[in-house]
């Protein structure tokens, strides 16, 4: 393998890790605020993480198996998990603001992952796009409905629409596996735009 | 391919088209009672169009690839939503009473494909009735929980009892894909049935 | 076929005959708490009775199809609903108590199935958890959400963790299905720890 391509795997594999985290942290905050208990604190964790690619694969009809080999990923959510279960609450708060960033970070990643792997078994554009927005927000979207919540992607703020975007821009062959740079510049255009939304307070208007 | 294949072909396609369409609306409706932003409002629609289908295939065990190549039936379904989102409020309150009408087209025409689905693929009786009330209310069901309602289907309304009449009548084997005669028959009683459950306000009896 | 394994056979046959029963109870008693029709308390029950198993499939990736020959088990669910709807609802008010002993003798005989089910697969450990948690707890989990409520097991008495205790221990190798034995005392186990936790009133702590 040659160095750089195992440079870019180490890349993504970054922004996957970062991303799984910080999505098991909104699904852990979630549970917190809803005063479930520590049960339902992990498995709102690991939905928030994984529920997006179980639906992503579910959906578009791809097969799970391979899915339940991402060891490491599943470590990363549960470290988290159990690091929220043991700090100070005070800190949690503290470190609420960052999550924003990393969440942003985990969007950017996971729907331009979904996509690539939509666009890689020659599905039609709808797909890739249903691909790249189930594997960005089928999580959040899950731990809403299992916390008793109103899904706050189809209500607040410019979330899923960013990974629209991803998914048009890869279901339409602009950006492929084989320029990662374009891969580079899509995943900062879809972070900085989300994060943009938060910052200006961006929303999607009403009818 | 002989012309009366072909018109029937026609007319089934009418029917699938017009209740994507009315589903799409139901769907659209929820989201806006429910203030939910224009995304919102698109994913209400295209899922309780298409949630049926999807959720039929998932849980009959039908592979889901060939699903995303309906492309003029998204393309039905996103037209409806601009259509919807564009119009004057006061238009859609006043097509309301229509919807119940388009509505109950697509429960025939769903819960009847979804039983020929099924029956196709050689499933037991209880499966093909299953198929049929999934793509018949699947939709509205998911479309109620992410609007975080309790499902109309399950305490309001005759409604899915006629999908699961039309899987049963299909899962015996007394009307199939060889004689278009009957299906129409049933197709018309199923919407039939429907509408006089709306008109006459029946209602299943509760314990 | 040899007396004894006939013997095992029926005895797990009669655990999931016992639990699929309980758990029908179970959904159509929530069904009717809510004031859902009698088509309602059908898919509630259904829903909880067999929700789990589907859930695990889906989730963990094993195909569907020979799920809906299990005629048997329908009957049983079907017979339970009806006899639910027709006897006085002052028995149900009666047999409540009762019910807390079936659904355990369900979660413990579905967890374990679950899990064997992933383990003969090759599965890895995580989804051999998983597949017991799912098949355990998944059917009460859709319940709760088709009937607007927050997950009870998501946050009230100890449930959940049994099903991943047994699966832990057959996804770790030290009970399989070539030990009878060894697997009706991992049943008793998963079976008594959860009686245990309602008799004492065990909860897991919140953070």
């Amino acid at each position: 393998m040659k160095g750089a391509v195992r440079g870019h795997m180490v890349a993504w594999d970054l922004f996957s890790f970062v991303g799984v985290m910080a999505y098991a942290a909104s699904g852990a905050v979630v549970a917190i605020e809803e005063q479930y208990d520590m049960f339902g604190v992990c498995v709102l964790g690991f939905v928030t993480s994984f529920g997006g690619g179980i639906l992503r694969n579910v959906v578009v009809g791809i097969p799970l198996k391979s899915f339940w080999s991402q060891t490491s990923m599943f470590l990363a959510a549960f470290g988290t998990l159990v690091a929220i279960l043991l700090l100070p609450t005070r800190w949690l708060l503290h470190g609420k603001r960052w999550i924003v960033v990393f969440d942003a970070i985990g969007l950017s990643a996971f729907a331009i992952q979904g996509a690539l792997y939509a666009k890689q078994m020659h599905y039609p554009l709808i797909a890739v796009v249903m691909a790249a927005v189930l594997t960005g927000i089928g999580g959040g979207l899950i731990r809403d409905v299992l916390a008793g919540r109103k899904p706050f992607v189809l209500r607040e703020e410019i979330y899923a629409v960013w990974a629209m975007l991803a998914g048009l821009v890869i279901g339409l062959g602009w950006v492929d596996g084989r320029h990662p740079v374009r891969l580079y510049v899509l995943f900062a255009a879809i972070f900085a735009l989300r994060l943009l939304s938060v910052w200006r307070n961006w929303h999607i208007p009403r009818k």
